[in-house]
């Protein structure tokens, strides 16, 4: 006999799945859909469902959009000669949040890891390379995380990658924590790194 | 403009409201579904839905069940004299796992915790008064979670509910760490302290 009834072992393995959620975690979060309103647990179900049919990321930049190009791409009053390159989606967010920065952005969708077999094949690297060499692009500011993964990216891109192109490459000014994570730096430490961001290269 | 598309906010509000789950684990999950395999999201969104059609608690006892009785009330098997009262479903598969245990249970569904506003009627306790007073039952065992709050329901069980029957009421034996949890103990302890349980009153 299963310790539990079969549906709820297959919902615990799933839950499992995500992120930072262990086997403890899983258990607790079944036990709570379980005891919880049939509504409650469906709304769950549904926007899952529901974000995985209407959302996918931007032909363009790799950014969370509902169409073809994310609502940034197609804004015709952001500077279209300045790209900033991102590890992730809520990077933008980040940044948007600071009012610093009028330009575009670019998600890599990751960084290069290779202890965790992560190479800039894996990543949006050849599309951003695609976008200098057709679009009317002037500068990259480089804004990946200040950690070993972020600083190796931003290198292999600055060397390899725009070295060729005659454009501006430049990083987040340090002010940002060496080690800590972009997500979390407040809106003015991030502003202030934005403005002064350094010359690459 | 919000910080993302509006389904991705929409599920992140909604994964927020699970037990354990802050809003950057929320967005860290979001996220990750987002960039999933449609059929992966697609599989945990089913095992929701089709846990609460098909899943619910037992009439007699309230553990959980994929027909009106649970399989241990339905094992004529089991002794039906000894009944375990237990918090959660989840503390009864580690009872059953020590091998000391053959009789049935009780699951209260929580503990009596005032400052949550949690009191005895939200709690299964009404059902186990009806339960000994129309079962063949010789003995209870309270085994709630040697805590405040557990050590607060069992009194409260066997001074206010189980004092007029004329059967045995014991707790589990010491040797489980105070203020632990009964989910975590190994086997060995957890099985020593159900044979050493002690008269409560």
């Amino acid at each position: 006999m299963s310790a539990y009834a079969k549906p709820v072992e297959i919902l615990i393995d799933e839950l499992g799945r995500l992120p930072g959620i262990g086997p403890k975690s899983a258990q607790r979060i079944a036990f709570h859909l379980l005891k919880a309103d049939a509504v409650d647990a469906r709304r769950l179900a549904d926007a899952i469902v529901t974000m995985k049919e209407t959302v996918s990321f931007c032909e363009r930049c790799f950014n969370v959009a509902e169409s073809a190009e994310c609502d940034i791409c197609r804004d015709p009053r952001r500077e279209q000669g300045v790209v900033c390159v991102v590890e992730e989606p809520k990077d933008i967010s980040a940044i948007e949040k600071t009012g610093a920065f009028r330009g575009r952005y670019h998600v890599l969708q990751g960084v290069i890891n290779m202890l965790e077999g992560i190479g800039p094949e894996q990543l949006r690297i050849k599309e951003l390379a695609l976008r200098v060499a057709s679009e009317d692009i002037t500068e990259v500011i480089l804004c990946m995380n200040p950690n070993i993964e972020g600083e190796t990216t931003a290198a292999f891109i600055a060397t390899k990658i725009l070295q060729p192109f005659s454009i501006t490459v430049t990083r987040l000014a340090s002010g940002l924590p060496v080690g800590g994570d972009l997500e979390y730096a407040d809106e003015l430490t991030l502003g202030r790194a934005i403005e002064g961001r350094q010359h690459l290269g």
